[in-house]
């Protein structure tokens, strides 16, 4: 195996992978990076049993300026060797596999010889076995995922809560995270043909899954297997195993009356939040109250602790309506979904004290929600 | 107590003293700023016991646009008050003592009340009773200081050695430290005029001092007393303790011959040295080996680990002269003593494999020196 590449290309491609390789890996394996050198290509695999992340270079694209001298395969210490790509002197890198599994990083006048694995001991990939391909802007599946992942639980004891349910069906894409304290759903359409589909995607696959695709122009092509999801986009292959078990039934758990509400620009309420939570975050309980006063025309955001002192703001609203009430909630999870709103204008409608309220966009009503249970404070 | 002050103005200072605040201070009214508010100005203090910085905002200065209706003085939480003021809405702030050591702090429609405590209770500021103040440039003891902490001991079975040893006489400043593997000398002209000073400051102490001088313009002026020592710049008083003790003689250690020595780019050798720190840093004995062969007139870095593999790359020297040498040493001391020359070319002369080494720059060869022990591999 021996190849040579530009340092730059390279780097790109490698730091892809690398998103996907744990030091904590179990599989001492997967702590590498598998290599696989084609006549036309090579091809860069990293993975934690959770997420597999495959990244094709080839001699064709000619930024690559890849020449491939000996096709072959070889596993080599994935942070270690990303280390040494990236001090290397000159811009062009070869690597070849010199004797037994040592592998041979020249650049310049500096070289490395470190040693790799057999490639043979590495894990298969998942196979894909579907017809359907769903295709999705890239800008609009992160988006989807930003809005939801917020709410996904990050508790064990309930293991299908710690993913996102996608529902894909009718020309619609569903996706609701909830943690049982806050649920997010966001709908968008898009082309599924006569396909359905209702999986659940571990909720840390989709947040490197958004972090990967945050630059892409293209498409992102979506497959569906039994246990597995693969999304394509540029020359890269994500992979991600599914929960398995079925998600609660979420759709009852938003009201669908409201008793008083508010309409507020999200971002001036998140600035007003995150003052008060300064103080929430100091005390014991984290817990900033609501008190809405429409005759007034007035909210006010409220929080006090014993030991460190109080705090007291009128929240810039567009307009406050209904009837009067008092509520108390944790502030943290209204800062998340408050950001995942960004500039707009949002209506938040209660019903009382005690039961969940919802925040959606004004512009926007049905395909996207974020709701919040309130905290019981007396 | 009650001022008004503008927002990032007051920011500032607040970052500064903040400098010297640890929350690890096990005297519990120094996690406080405290600020004292006079007709014509307040004053921010943060100190940690071994550091104080004191700021002061003057109604002169207009940029301030500091309003005092009321002196007064107290101590505020110093995380949590510096966190809300730079949270607030509006650009200009109002800190009130409201009630028995309750501070009350408005801007726009937010109002906080925070606890403060008595500023009876804060511990007097370190008297300085000298007449004799040294003017430095600052960005002469920037250097100065960044170049000779790096060998500052990090060991507390030594204390004496925590601190740089500062030498003032004869219209020149010296400053020295040394952890026992590595020691770094630098010596600067100053206007000392008829005094001398023979003091060891704290590594700690200086580092802050470097970082708080970073972007300042104006001289520093240096006061020294029996176990105190001044700066002060801009608005600003740094006052550091004294390490008590003796400072070990240091002078007989600098080799004054040498029977090899190479000439390189301090940042080239520096790159080279990174690279083959990598591997070192992968193994058990974090060491690596220059092998000098003047016939060839060729200098290598080269490392090797039974578990991951080696490293070899040869320097790219400007000369190399005199006897053959294979030395060993840590490539972490080599890259803290290259990076201290930036991009200045460097002389490195060595007597023997055990024997010391030193590091000058071709330009100045009397008055900054790094020294670095090898490591015996054999």
């Amino acid at each position: 195996m021996k190849f040579s590449v530009n340092q730059t290309a390279f780097i790109n491609q490698i730091n892809n992978v690398l998103r996907a390789i744990s030091s904590k890996t179990t599989i001492p394996i997967l702590t590498g990076i598998k290599i696989v050198v084609a006549k036309d290509g090579i091809t860069l695999t990293g993975s934690n049993a959770d997420i597999t992340i495959q990244s094709t270079m080839t001699t064709a694209e000619s930024s690559n300026e890849l020449v491939v001298e000996e096709p072959g395969a070889i596993v080599l210490p994935a942070r270690f060797f990303s280390e040494i790509i990236k001090k290397l002197p000159e811009k062009t890198v070869t690597v070849a596999v010199h004797e037994g599994f040592q592998t041979k990083i020249t650049s310049g006048s500096a070289e490395f010889i470190i040693n790799g694995q057999d490639a043979i001991h590495y894990p298969h990939l998942p196979e894909i076995e579907s017809d359907v391909t769903i295709k999705m802007d890239a800008d609009l599946l992160r988006d989807v995922i930003d809005q939801t992942r917020i709410a996904v639980s990050k508790q064990e004891s309930r293991p299908i809560l710690t993913g996102i349910h996608i529902l894909l069906a009718n020309g619609e894409l569903t996706a609701i995270a909830t943690d049982s304290h806050r649920l997010a759903q966001r709908k968008v359409k898009v082309d599924t043909g006569d396909a359905s589909y209702d999986v659940v995607i571990p909720g840390d696959s989709m947040t490197e899954l958004a972090r990967l695709i945050s630059d892409e122009k293209d498409p992102v092509d979506l497959q569906i297997a039994e246990n597995q999801v693969r999304f394509k986009f540029g020359n890269t292959l994500f992979y991600s195993r599914l929960l398995e078990g079925n998600y609660p039934e979420t759709s009852r758990l938003i009201p669908d009356t409201a008793d008083t509400t508010i309409e507020v620009e999200a971002s001036k309420f998140l600035s007003t939040i995150d003052r008060a939570s300064l103080l929430s975050h100091q005390g014991h309980n984290n817990v900033v109250k609501l008190t809405i006063d429409p005759d007034q025309g007035v909210a006010k955001i409220s929080g006090d602790s014993a030991e460190v002192g109080n705090v007291e703001e009128n929240v810039m609203a567009d307009s406050v309506k209904g009837a009067e009430l008092e509520i108390s909630f944790n502030p943290d999870y209204m800062s998340d979904a408050l950001k995942s709103f960004g500039q707009s204008t949002i209506l938040i409608s209660f019903t009382s004290a005690l039961r969940p309220f919802t925040l959606v966009p004004t512009e926007n009503k049905e395909d996207f929600i974020q709701l919040i249970t309130p905290v019981r404070t007396f």
